[in-house]
């Protein structure tokens, strides 16, 4: 039957809220596969290593992305 | 000294050629901490499981993140 297929999503629901950078240990963002049909961003907590799924619809997740991207050190911007 | 700080990045050197979100299996984000002073976006490859350190300053970085939350089923889009 279609239900027999082996869908191994990671989140069962997910945040709206997405968490402060700083208490930011890792982002996995997993695209969509055979595996699982959605987008799934899990973020891991710092301290605690708690893992949390977030709503990859969420306006937070895409300013959040933005925002890692522009915090970086001048001394290494322009690294080769 | 200073050199002795534990220093941790995964990352050595970064790649400016993003992959194609077909051959992902995922995106690390690590924002910049005390044990690394720069973001690091590590790519797994889907078949070799291979890891390939990202530069975070590319463009092409943004745009794919854009993709990956551009890329949602209908069927999902509103669900709670």
């Amino acid at each position: 039957s279609p239900l027999s297929r082996n869908i191994r999503c990671r989140c069962i629901k997910s945040h709206d809220v997405v968490p402060n950078v700083k208490f930011l240990q890792k982002l996995e963002v997993i695209p969509e596969s055979s595996s699982c049909p959605r987008t799934e961003i899990i973020a891991t907590m710092k301290r605690t290593q708690e893992q949390r799924c977030l709503n990859p619809n969420s306006k937070q997740i895409q300013d959040l992305l933005k925002l890692i991207n522009k915090k970086r050190p001048k001394e290494t911007s322009n690294q080769k």
